[in-house]
């Protein structure tokens, strides 16, 4: 096996990127200019090393806590509760949110063997009973691991006073009735708002 | 911008990614194994070190000449005319052909700059004139440039004796008369042989 292999097999290792699409990079890599596959390579090595978890938050920062937990511009009575990191980035990229995170790490999925204990829950209750924590705002999928989640978070906050709330769900912005599920269409009228 | 955003900009600069792949990525890696992430940054760093272009076919190799141009089992008398050397690896996969490469490096597109001189054309006459090469098969894909190149070779090739072929066009297999479009049925019906 020849470098060219050994790369397509690495790269066909990463998520949406198939044995067609790591072979088509890795010729695009050959026909690169060396300067741009060196940087490639460096940020690459130099990832695991400068990204660690926030302590405060649990995303992924350079410094610790990040820069989102220690922004004394941001509303620090308002905690958006995320699965995952990059949650935190697309929540960001909307500029709809302007308070402070919570990455639980995961979603409550006892048939996965995900408990409450495996995701950083407690450690919310933590921080929402130690700050003055006025809204808990739960941006979680709206799947069976995600509602469960919600439930066991509502369950679990229910006496540090704060309000908890859920982003609603419903028909994508640009959707078309037709093409909508039942689960969605029947969450987008039990949602519904009087105009 | 931290290391997080700098490897979302070099990766959405690969074919076929954009920033949304890039950033999925990236995240990926983050969690991936850290052995992982260093084997993945040396073979890309290593890879324009390591990858040369064979000086018989033009294809890329580790060493030069290629296995493919030394290896005495397969037909010296048959040459495989490709565009790219990502062609030879598709070709080779389909365990089709068994004869040696010519990797042209593009095809002729007077309207991008790209004239005859530009591509391997003369080396692959010197290939022929000096080889015993019974056949010259053309693989080049059937669009404007491939049936310019294409032709241009054949009036170069035409005093050295050998037989110069192409690949066949028509329906794919497996594809729908009805998404067929009109020029593929054209080549069909042109190509179509007796059963």
């Amino acid at each position: 096996m020849n470098g060219i292999d050994r790369l397509v097999v690495l790269l066909s290792k990463l998520p949406g990127i198939g044995k067609k699409t790591a072979s088509r990079l890795v010729y695009h890599i050959l026909d690169a200019d060396p300067a741009y596959v060196k940087m490639l390579a460096q940020e690459i090595s130099g990832l695991p090393d400068t990204i660690k978890r926030c302590s405060v938050c649990g995303s992924f920062t350079e410094i610790d806590p990040c820069l989102l937990c220690t922004d004394e511009g941001r509303d620090t009575e308002v905690l958006c509760v995320v699965e995952r990191p990059q949650d935190v980035r697309i929540i960001e990229e909307s500029h709809e949110f302007n308070g402070r995170f919570h990455v639980l790490g995961g979603l409550i999925a006892p048939l996965e063997g995900v408990n409450p204990d495996d995701i950083a829950i407690s450690r919310l209750l933590g921080r929402v009973r130690s700050g003055a924590i006025r809204e808990v705002i739960l941006a979680l999928n709206p799947t069976i691991e995600g509602d469960t989640t919600a439930l066991y978070i509502q369950n679990t906050l229910k006496d540090t006073g704060a309000l908890i709330t859920r982003l609603a769900s419903g028909l994508p912005v640009g959707g078309d009735l037709e093409y909508t599920d039942r689960l969605t269409l029947s969450r987008s009228f039990r949602g519904r708002f009087q105009l």
